[in-house]
């Protein structure tokens, strides 16, 4: 068990993200202002094309790390499987052994989600006891944050998979959000009992059984509940949850766009949007929050954190802070004992012995 | 068989809006703009009310009507079956009775979307060989609109519920948006082949079969590309389209509360918002279009028209629209016809017989 209060390290793809490799370099440069001094990282990319770049920058030369050879990239369109099977020297892959060789305590990536997913799956081993990983989402609602999971890793979840959901997205919560008892909601679509499919029903009747214990159950909510804060955790499916979270991504870009044609279609709204600039920043900032530039994938024995392609150096020190507290707070250890007590509730005999 | 050049009868449940009677007639009142001259409404709802006040207002007065006593109204919070079965002089179950008599070529309801889908199911039949109904939205993408089913009408679909939603989609997408071979596609959470789950491959296969006869299929689609006008009918199950539509309503009027105290936040922002106030108003418009202020319930051998509980008069007279067009281009022989042939090609003994 890595110790909080000693030294932290984190392996880095640095290869993944849309926007290269420098501007990975620049978010973990923009991290030395909150992590500790002796946090390390291990960049994982092709050497040559990394020692060249730290070698033209003395700024990122000062970020303590190590530089891992790796010189295969998984591409963005890669199948899951075949992509990290065929690329066993890929800077996914290789930082995906050196978590689990207990050689980082975290890993960071913006790459091919899919390919991290089955990487993540197959290489790391999932805490005892937990069927499946989910991806775990935070996102901006009316008067705070909240998560949402599974955000697409378990397309096909069993009941039970559900209720390790709730059990990891509340431990998340807890971490990412501060919050000491998050509510878990299942989302539906309508709340009166017998509504929604049989997965729902399952699921809303085993999470009843262990709300008060080891969740804290507020019971079924619908879509329009989603952003306002009616609960902390919201816990679907990852078909429903992929397909909401890249349905409601999109449309917000859909919004923005309109707003900005809206604000140049004449001089008077173009000089009005001028003097509301900062309000349109603010916006942005309220609906694609950087300071969570990260998505864990929760489930496994090992923190592995999910950035997206298109992040930026706020979105990747986001992403950072969010692997330093998984680590200093000791998720894995908090999810495991109430995946544990959860299953003693549910089954007589835990699964996965 | 309605002849769409001679008179058009509309039931109207006058009740069921949350904005009352008045701004229902109002909206009607707002249709005679376009509606054909010898268009008449039946009016259902408590006889003395609706009789005061059309008394009190010589332009309601002059809106072609009758008014059809319905002593008794479905609260919003009624569920689907109960509260259709237990109110039957209710203003929504007698104008589906009249709808059901045909003293009235379409229904046009602001109520309980749930009673009024089981009500619309129970009491009127499917069209042959359609086995449930779809509730079809209109949504505003980048360039045009776009059309999404089903929005909740049926939350545990067989493949082939999927595909006669298809079938539904593409003819309401021909009348309400002047598309000639509208590009169909289903939802899903990863084009490759192979991924999303079993419904979603079955009905893929389906899909294929009857594409260039029947439909003009595009092929599976992910939520980012909901908006991005890739298709023109997006397919999905109930309960993924009925969160998607929830989850995307809620967003929206988010990122507007946002915007707002964005904009209040000084008196610079505040200025520069008066200036381009404009702009505001035709973003709203752009994304809450009024001129589709109704969904058809789609597959039943009448038309029925549910219109959102906090439409206003231009949302009721969007959805007179919408239910003049249905009428007029005899969706209900189209839709019909290409049921027939679908089922032909797909199953050797259509289903219903």
């Amino acid at each position: 068990m890595v110790n909080p209060e000693a030294h932290i390290t984190l392996a880095v793809d640095v290869m993944g993200g849309d926007k290269g490799p420098q501007e990975i370099l620049s978010g973990l440069l923009k991290s030395t202002s909150f992590a500790p001094r002796d946090l390390k990282y291990l960049l994982f990319g092709p050497e040559n094309e990394l020692n060249s770049m730290l070698g033209d920058n003395s700024d990122w030369r000062s970020i303590p790390h190590e530089v891992r050879h790796a010189p295969e990239v998984v591409g963005m369109d890669e199948k899951p499987i075949a992509g990290i099977k065929n690329k066993k020297n890929s800077s996914m892959a290789l930082a995906l052994q050196a978590l689990k060789d207990k050689e980082a305590d975290a890993m960071l990536c913006c790459g091919n989600t899919g390919c991290l997913m089955a990487g993540g799956t197959i290489r790391l081993r999932t805490l005892e006891g937990v069927e499946r990983p989910a991806l775990c989402t935070i996102w901006p609602g009316r008067e705070r944050y909240f998560t949402l999971l599974d955000a697409g890793a378990n397309p096909h979840p069993k009941p039970f998979h559900i209720v390790q959901n709730a059990i990891l997205g509340s431990n998340y919560a807890r971490v990412a959000l501060g919050l000491v008892r998050p509510k878990i909601g299942l989302l539906t679509i309508g709340t009166e009992e017998g509504k929604g499919n049989e997965l729902i029903h399952e699921a809303h009747s085993m999470l009843k059984d262990i709300d008060g214990t080891i969740i804290n159950y507020a019971g079924l909510i619908e879509g329009f509940q989603i952003f306002e804060n009616v609960v902390d955790v919201v816990v679907c499916d990852g078909f429903v949850g992929n397909i909401v979270l890249k349905a409601c991504e999109s449309l917000s870009k859909l919004i923005g766009s309109f707003l900005d044609e809206e604000l140049k279609r004449n001089a008077i709204r173009k000089t009005g949007a001028l003097l509301s600039m900062g309000a349109f920043r603010s916006l942005k900032q309220r609906i694609n929050p950087e300071q969570f530039g990260g998505a864990p994938l929760l489930g496994l024995n090992r923190n592995v954190i999910k950035a997206h392609g298109s992040s930026n150096r706020n979105h990747v020190s986001g992403a950072v802070k969010i692997a330093l507290d998984l680590v200093r707070h000791d998720i894995l250890g908090q999810m495991q004992d109430d995946i544990r007590g959860a299953n003693e509730l549910l089954r007589p005999v835990p699964l996965n012995h």
